[in-house]
């Protein structure tokens, strides 16, 4: 259907139907992609988006107190593992002040606002990409926490597989990589299902554990792990404080992941932010509840942090009184709700790209929701650096997590800094002024001030903790972040100077008159033998110009003679010119010769070389066959001037 | 200078005087590469012949020696060592039959014969690929062998290193395959030096051990490596037979490299056979000489086989009378040549794929020196399989013996057999017949009956051995290349063909008269922005035809109102038709509007889509633009009537 919209243009508006992506591309983040203009049929209920959102977030609750832990060894005394609960308790304090802070986020950005975003919108260019650095390191230590989490929660039910969690810990990257490369399907279900039967068996086992604990049967972790991470005495509150900023630092690893519902809005049903809201706190409340739970009752059991067998097996096993169902339960459903979080990073890490890309930070086929080969190789390099990791790291979750989580909470303070800022320009608005088109548009807010404080407060407190991790975790492997953080912004700054410097080179600005339309087309059309083929080419390079000229690299004499009888009988009087090749060469001296005609042609002349291109039935066969375009393309592509043209032609 | 041969033809012969070929291409053997008309002043003397040729052969007296101490000592005495000696005269009596023939092929064919050419012209196509086939396994197998053996002679002086044996030979398998990557230069003094060092540096030793032995004064190994082998004690004659022949078997991989001579004789000067064959009996007489030396002198020093220091070590130490600076002259020069014999098969590998290719059983670009991708495609693949076999068998030349030298056997013996018959055919000949133009051409020869006996003894005993061979080392490997010979000509036959089912499918034997020439030919130009780039394109389909389409891709509306104001401004009339992309892709929609129109053309349409396509000055650049020529060839390939252009553009 081609429909003329306008009678005095020369362009017309052209609709298809057919345009639905085909079922290979991957798509972004689940089910069929959405248009943007009319996408209210397509969205979800808040129940299937809190499954969706929630498995990065809540699946830290498999790691997060055991890190706390793992710290607090370091003090030298297991009298220390007390304060796993307390400091707890400030981490789901600053949950909720987070939690607070993207409560708004959402309502100023109903379109989506990740902190890329909201920082570009408000804080400027520079910070935009200082978030956006921090979150791509973020989405692959994703993948590579989440999935040693979800292998040393195997090995702990399996201890044999202990020394192999290196290689089962890639299989699964391997595997999520292989899955995202097919596209992810309509995926409402596969997190649905997975997602409620982890927090129906955690609360399960947290309500059995208190329970338990209350009747006084629960008791302490019988055949506890050697724990090995047992420091030297520490003397001096200085050090003792140390130690337990240090402990919070690794117990914020429970915060990563919260900000994905901020992303993901348009997903939701209208009123989407509203719904998106209620669905932020009802995963913070679940996170915060099953965070807590975990925390106190490992301290109640008194659960030892170990590579061996992770806290939350540890506490599986003694709540439920051995290794039974309930015990693979847990195990089982914890697995599956991490790899399911490593999942969404996979998901997380290409929007960002296309966003990026948009705004020509990185390449600019990223923006193409179609490029397949583009994204695979997204998704490929994502699924080898965090293979690479794991390999580094040997899948410990203690060594990795030292890079981990900072970069979040970069970005939770860019995000929030951004939205104080906007506040205080919605205040210095006229309260009057018309209500801007677009909901994430800037107006005049009545609460600015109060908001202002909380966004302010937020990005203060996690501004805060991000020091603080810093510095107790700089030598543990917090560096590499700060290195690499600069070292990608300065790459798509790169890339951006590239796009500009060549769009202003193109510019039509100061064009002036276009050169002259018509000068001399010559066409050479090399032919190797006289077959349909060749014939074909020759037909093409017929209806291009009629100063052609065949080229014959002469090999073997033999050959030649008989290429040249045939073009007597079939070249219809083209001139044949052949090029003798004594040492054996084929494209050297094809290159000479078109370099000497190069060297004397005249202003304006173009120069298209047809090249009879044989396209095999099955794919292999190509290897069987000289790619001479392909050849020459790399030789003369630099040459103004110079088209190449392949007409393919196969055997009927 | 294009000279106009045949007034009355349309063909014109074209000569150039600059295709000497770059520097970057992968010579074949040695050197400048010979321009087939007139080589003789680029030929080289027997002494260089020597040296470039012998080294293959001479390095194998390095494991040889070893070879046999090892199926001895499973004999479980090591009263067995004893046989070394007489075994290797034995080996020696089989070289001199072994050069006797190749003498006579080396007279035969001066233009060069390899097992391959000779089998073909003699024998027919079958023996011929069957000795194409074990040749190609046998250039693998001589990189992995003479590698590990190389590496083996390292970790006897340094025996820290033999852990890392593996590693170290994968190494320099890289370092040989990078090397043959960037081309083999002007490679006489090269090869001269280690080889006539190695030559003077084993004589030197084994002459200093036969004065010892002689004065009585040279004594056995001190403190000798620990024997791994020893079997169980052998009881009854048919074993101790088999212990015999076995270990002869192993030892005949002293006759590697022997043909190496009859495959290079137009490298030599004039009279090239004569010299070729001067060389070959020198060759033979030095590689006997070492050969009998080391067995001999290995014997009374009562060296013992071990993976952890060779035999050449153990003499080298016991002759010289410790680690001195002769000790580590022999080393050194025996790793080198040993380096330099696997060098050696990434010359000769892809002579011989040449050869084939040239005959239609392997890639046709193969027989084109010029085309390096496909070149450097099949020396790292070489590289890759040595190694794999280096790491699967752990770089111990003991392991991989069993697969080697069968094939050399085998090619020998088709070799001379091809010889036998073709003196037999000789002796059919009239006498007085007018004597062939071409060298290698049939002639009646006078002594056709002493040649073909000569030829026929030297096929007899080289099959006895083959069989040996295959029976001793069955189940140790030899099966391995029982198995992949028939494989590898089974590919030969299959690619074969592929090129003649192609050849028929597009003969214009039957091809009656061509379509019309006339048709409508229309354009279609993608266009992403308006630029000085899309001008180009423009302008070149302007070239093309008058029926020209430009089309825009609507991802965001902003842009496509941009493009269609400039179009206006800059379309010169032409025709734009925009399509909608709500789901932000771009290929898909484009590939569907092209597909319609190609539902609804004419007969004889031809459609040529022009695509802009930008080159940037540094190629790493081409990551940051879309390769929508790449694509839609891709996707539309093997539609007929379908011609995709590319028009480069430049930021100038």
């Amino acid at each position: 259907m081609i429909d003329p919209k306008d009678d005095k243009s020369s362009s017309f508006i052209y609709r298809t139907t057919k345009q639905e992506p085909s079922r290979n591309i991957s798509h972004f983040l689940v089910g069929r992609p959405l248009q943007t203009a009319d996408a209210s049929h397509q969205t979800i209920r808040k129940r299937v988006g809190l499954a969706v959102f929630a498995s990065d977030a809540l699946s830290s609750t498999a790691y997060a107190t055991q890190e706390i832990l793992v710290i607090l060894a370091g003090a030298g005394t297991m009298a220390f593992f007390g304060y796993v609960f307390p400091i707890s308790i400030v981490i789901v304090g600053l949950l909720a002040i987070v939690v607070i802070s993207y409560e708004q986020i959402i309502h100023a950005y109903p379109d989506g606002g990740g902190a890329y975003i909201v920082a570009y919108d408000n804080l400027g260019r520079s910070p935009a990409l200082v978030a956006a650095a921090a979150l791509l390191i973020d989405y692959i230590l994703t993948v590579s926490v989440s999935v040693s989490s979800g292998v040393a929660q195997i090995t702990s039910a399996y201890p044999q597989l202990f020394e192999y969690r290196v290689l089962i810990s890639v299989l699964f990257v391997i595997f999520v990589t292989l899955v995202n490369l097919r596209g992810v399907k309509e995926a409402g279900a596969a997190f649905a299902i997975p997602s409620y039967f982890f927090i129906t068996i955690m609360f399960l086992m947290i309500g059995t554990g208190l329970f338990r604990t209350i009747s006084g049967s629960l008791g302490v972790v019988p055949d506890p792990p050697h724990l090995e991470h047992l420091g030297e005495a520490v003397l001096g509150n200085a050090a003792f404080a140390f130690i337990l900023l240090h402990a919070f630092s690794s117990g914020t690893a429970a915060l990563t992941g919260v900000e994905a519902i901020s992303n993901g809005i348009t997903a939701f049903n209208e009123p989407r932010s509203r719904n998106a809201g209620i669905t932020l706190i009802l995963m913070a409340f679940i996170l915060g509840i099953l965070f807590m739970g975990i925390s106190f009752l490992a301290r109640e059991i008194q659960a030892v942090p170990s590579e061996a067998e992770t806290v939350v097996s540890q506490l599986a096993r003694t709540i439920f009184g051995g290794q039974g169902w309930l015990y693979l339960f847990v195990i089982t459903g914890t697995t599956v709700i991490l790899i399911l979080a490593a999942n969404t990073a996979f998901a997380g890490f290409p929007r960002l790209s296309a966003m990026l890309a948009h705004d020509g930070f990185m390449p600019r086929q990223l923006t193409y929701r179609g490029s397949r080969l583009v994204y695979s190789y997204g998704i490929v390099s994502l699924g080898a650096i965090a293979s690479l990791l794991i390999i580094i790291f040997q899948a410990s979750v203690t060594r990795l997590i030292p890079l981990y989580a900072i970069g979040v909470f970069l970005s939770f303070t860019l995000a929030q800094s951004g939205m104080a800022r906007r506040w205080w320009r919605s205040g210095q608005l006229n309260p009057d002024a018309p209500v801007p088109q677009h909901a994430h548009d800037l107006r005049y807010e009545k609460s600015w001030f109060l908001k202002m404080v909380s966004n302010g407060f937020g990005a203060l407190c996690t501004a805060i903790v991000m020091g603080v991790f810093a510095i107790t975790k700089f030598k543990d492997g917090a560096w590499v972040v700060l290195i690499l953080t600069p070292v990608l912004i300065g790459i798509f700054i790169f890339i951006r100077r590239h796009y500009t410097g060549v769009a202003s080179g193109l510019s039509l600005e100061n064009y002036g008159e276009p050169p002259p339309y018509l000068g001399r087309h010559r066409v050479i059309v090399p032919i190797s033998n006289v077959h349909q083929g060749t014939l074909a080419a020759l037909r093409y390079a017929r209806m291009l110009s009629d100063d052609i000229t065949a080229v014959h690299i002469s090999i073997e004499p033999e050959d030649t003679e008989k290429v040249r009888r045939r073009w007597e009988k079939w070249g219809r009087g083209t001139r044949l010119v052949i090029v003798d090749s004594p040492y054996r060469l084929f494209l050297e001296p094809l290159l000479v010769y078109i370099k000497e005609i190069l060297s004397a042609r005249q202003p304006n002349e173009i120069i298209t070389i047809v090249v009879p291109h044989f396209v095999p039935l099955q794919r292999i066969h190509n290897t069987l066959h000289m790619q001479t375009a392909e050849m020459l393309r790399r030789e003369l592509l630099t040459t103004p001037g110079v088209v190449i043209t392949e007409v393919p032609y196969q055997v009927s």
